[in-house]
């Protein structure tokens, strides 16, 4: 982890599973300062495979956050958290049972996205801020912002949800699930017990692999890999994709992923409410949704189906369906555009429009 | 294998990569009866994980051929071989090499579609015909299609290349070489050497996981599983997808699927041209070009590519994109329409205009 990720330890949180983890440790890392009247904060909430080194030198969203940036730090207290069940300093099946004083493990509890957002909002709580200027994330991050929104809606003035969903569809949790069934069959994998052994790199590798085709589009594989061949034997997308296969198994927990993943495939906003609409009911932040025209993991319909149950409820909505052809990867990468209408949507949302 | 299933012995095919395969035998099945004259030939030619057994009871196009149906064995002389390289009768790496008495395994040479194409024709020879009425298949069987009508334009009339493409994308390279890490990664399956002893079942298992998502679209997932859980820990679709792959252990040998998928991405019809329409520019055959709405793993784009390069020779050829929600799995289940086509094209070509 980078030198300025903090962790801040607490004694428990409650799971929506109905377990406790005692005690629970949350990872963040935040960027500018915090104002007098603590009403400039952000949180920004990560992706699958994120962490809380959003912002800074190698920082995964570094593009979007700093001084005169889409999250200006000029201005805003920026603040990122690795989620509940992750790899990067926050609890996770990782992370030592007090109970066995061995790893989690399988034994970590079942989580979701309701039960980050929670522990969210207790380093929220822990910072002094009762109210966030926005939450803002991207994929995974969207689902938060989303929860955040419905959860604490007294303790958030705006949400941006960026290529993302109120919940999963078949063919999302189909991808999950090969990539969950791929690290399950290698035998490194063990059962979940391969803390100090041999990870199953071969498998979360493939896992890796399967993510990667999913985040890119047709069109952006073809402009950076087209058939061009690194040699004899291989094409260039072979190659690509192994090396990111691997590279990925340095720094990220199998575990992690099949807890992760199977918390975004159970996110579903409409749970026990007859309609999305009903859903965002008790939501009175106003909402900024972001989706890309050649993103086929989190195509724009699912961000549709988010801003016409909002208007449906006559929230304050604003929906934009950028063009780009980087796929589902556009939500890091299109930075002009995104800065263009966040700098605006927190100007507005800072001036008392929340 | 079906009993209708026979085994043709060749002495030796020369490859394509230099090496040549001594002896070498053929799977094939036949329905209807072939007429004097023998035109009436129709070479139907199977997608990555098909076999002989196209027609009949259990046929993986069951559907489309026989008495009334669009390949009308009451009209037509139907023939169908396991492609080289596969494993249902047809020499594959599972088959024994001559020189060690051991099965190939890996060390079976890399085949190309051409390859599978110069086997079929060696076939078609043994039967005694020499011009085709037809070639007709979807996926892989579209590049044979294709291939078939460029090496050997003398020997058919026309060719029906269906949900397919002249080269694979970096996209559809990229979903097979996830399919091929999955099955390597597989200690089972030993560099290949697992014939007699444990199957690589599970990483042939995660491949096939993939393959069934490109398989279908969006929709047709949403349509078929939705979020439906099969139990408080299992979507429908989870469930689903591993029991296609459990499955497909049983009648698939993972070798091939290395093999077969490695020609499928090393086929490109323009090699050595400038332009598609000049690789097509032998072909003397007539065309019908069909492509389906929601296939995203082989989008119309591709077959709209093919018609055009087509069209810019002056060659005679159809094109329909029909609408249907199935994804690539359309060619398999689109009966009515598909029918409607072929049936007469067939009936055009045989009227002479070839």
């Amino acid at each position: 982890m980078p030198g300025d990720t903090q962790i801040v330890p607490f004694p428990s949180i409650n799971l929506d599973c109905g377990q406790t983890l005692a005690p629970v440790e949350a990872a963040y890392e935040t960027y500018g300062t915090l104002n007098a009247a603590k009403t400039n904060a952000i949180l920004i909430v990560h992706a699958f495979s994120g962490d809380a080194h959003a912002g800074g030198p190698g920082g995964w969203w570094e593009s979007m956050i700093g001084g005169g940036k889409a999250f200006d730090t000029d201005k805003y207290f920026v603040i990122c958290t690795n989620v509940l069940g992750g790899c990067r300093g926050t609890t996770g099946p990782g992370s030592i049972d007090p109970a066995t004083g061995q790893p989690f493990g399988m034994n970590f509890p079942v989580i979701t996205i309701g039960d980050m957002v929670r522990l969210q909002k207790m380093v929220i709580d822990h910072l002094g801020i009762t109210r966030l200027l926005s939450v803002a994330g991207g994929s995974m991050g969207g689902m938060q912002a989303l929860e955040w929104a419905v959860a604490y809606p007294e303790a958030v003035a705006s949400a941006i949800p960026i290529a993302s969903t109120a919940r999963h569809s078949a063919q999302q949790i189909a991808f999950n699930e090969v990539g969950r069934q791929a690290i399950m069959a290698d035998p490194d994998w063990n059962e979940g017990n391969y803390y100090g052994q041999k990870l199953p790199g071969r498998g979360l590798s493939v896992a890796r692999m399967v993510g990667h085709i999913t985040y890119m589009s047709d069109d952006s594989m073809r402009e950076k890999f087209g058939r061009r061949q690194r040699d004899e034997s291989m094409f260039e997308v072979e190659s690509y994709l192994r090396y990111r296969g691997s590279q990925f198994v340095d720094r990220f927990d199998a575990n992690s992923y099949l807890f992760i993943t199977k918390a975004m495939d159970l996110f579903d906003l409409t749970a026990g409410k007859t309609t999305l609409a009903a859903a965002l009911e008790r939501a009175t932040t106003r909402f900024l949704v972001i989706s890309f025209t050649s993103d086929w993991l989190y195509p724009s319909y699912q961000s549709q189906e988010i801003v016409n149950a909002l208007r449906r409820r006559n929230h304050d909505v604003a929906y934009c369906e950028l063009r780009s052809s980087y796929g589902h990867d556009a939500f890091l990468v299109e930075v002009e555009e995104q800065t263009d209408l966040v700098r605006g949507f927190l100007a507005s949302t800072l001036k008392g429009r929340r």
